[in-house]
């Protein structure tokens, strides 16, 4: 019968040892004398080291997923939803860092089990679809492909695990607001007459020589 | 003595048993005998599995680099320079798949080679600062933080290894000009009069109830 006061401890072990070895590396030896009991006793908790993988990652994937699927229903303007979203997922990032680099490094996009392979594909499907919404509302430009620019958000996101420090200065909100300021509205400078114009071509700017 | 008719050989079962099983996972002997050579044979060519991991990686790490030092040195605006290094890091990144597939998953962000870190933060560095210069020359927003810009767009990038298919229907060329649009001029439609000017705040709009 599993004993929940060692549970715990176990989950944390392995997603230490797997965010620091990778999951491939991780033997479950490793995780029991992290733990310090035998490699028999996880044996009363899982049945294989993915079982573990699963413990440690269901939770923040679910929380970004349950997040985004109550967010789609609401009705609010496209921009709103893709800051709220990104700010959201960032913040399940920042508060389960170690574990949400676990599933970022070992699953994500790698098609390796069916249930992760079904969340993925969801979570892509909403925040594409509040795209695709945004489009068709005419709140965002017409010739944006929606699977694309998802893709590229999705991207700075889970990016955040190979450079992010937990300890260090940039809090999760401050890194969301300015995702989606680029995002959004995008790096140019609107406020200046020095460019205009959505340009989907690159284009000669008054400052090219030559 | 290396002998070089057998080196290219090695170097892609490298990469390739890199790219499915992970570094950590991938054993000397299974890249001797997947090229069918014994794993004796292999301290011929290489001293460690890193010396390999070096050699499937190093060129396309290159590649980019080199193609944003030059980048950096023309005499261009700042949003073209942005569109170049999002289209030459692309094209290397389709070109070389499965070699910056195991660059990007095993060693950027990961802080474990000396001389990785360092090329990680020269290309960092580069383009932030054409973010900086932009700023600076009033063509980028104001507001921009340069480096949290630089790390989402180097996240967007990178993330195509988790998602990109070499032999599927898009072009790495395709994807750049879609990211460099949403990057430079963001998702909000210009062309329409439904919604105005930079937010640099969540703001609420027209739509938007209660």
């Amino acid at each position: 019968m599993p004993r929940p006061s060692r549970w715990n401890d176990i989950v944390e072990a392995a997603a230490e040892a797997f965010r620091t070895k990778g999951f491939a590396a991780t033997s479950l030896e490793d995780i029991a004398s992290a733990v310090g009991i035998w490699k028999g006793s996880l044996y009363h908790y899982i049945d294989t080291k993915e079982d573990l993988l699963f413990a440690v990652v269901r939770e923040p994937a679910e929380e970004i997923l349950v997040g985004l699927r109550e967010l789609s229903q609401m009705d609010l303007p496209p921009t709103e939803k893709i800051r709220r979203a990104t700010r959201s997922h960032l913040k399940v990032l920042e508060t389960n860092f170690v574990y949400a680099s676990v599933y970022l490094q070992e699953i994500a996009g790698r098609r390796r089990m069916k249930e992760w392979s079904a969340m993925d594909r969801e979570y892509l499907e909403l925040l594409e679809s509040i795209i695709r919404d945004g489009i068709a509302e005419g709140e965002f430009a017409p010739l944006t492909n929606p699977r694309i620019a998802t893709l590229g958000i999705i991207g700075s996101l889970n990016w955040l695990t190979h450079w992010y420090r937990p300890d260090g200065p940039l809090r999760a909100d401050a890194i969301a607001d300015q995702f989606c300021d680029m995002f959004l509205a995008g790096l140019i400078n609107r406020t200046s007459s020095a460019v205009a114009a959505k340009p989907s071509k690159p284009r000669a700017t008054a400052r090219k020589t030559a």
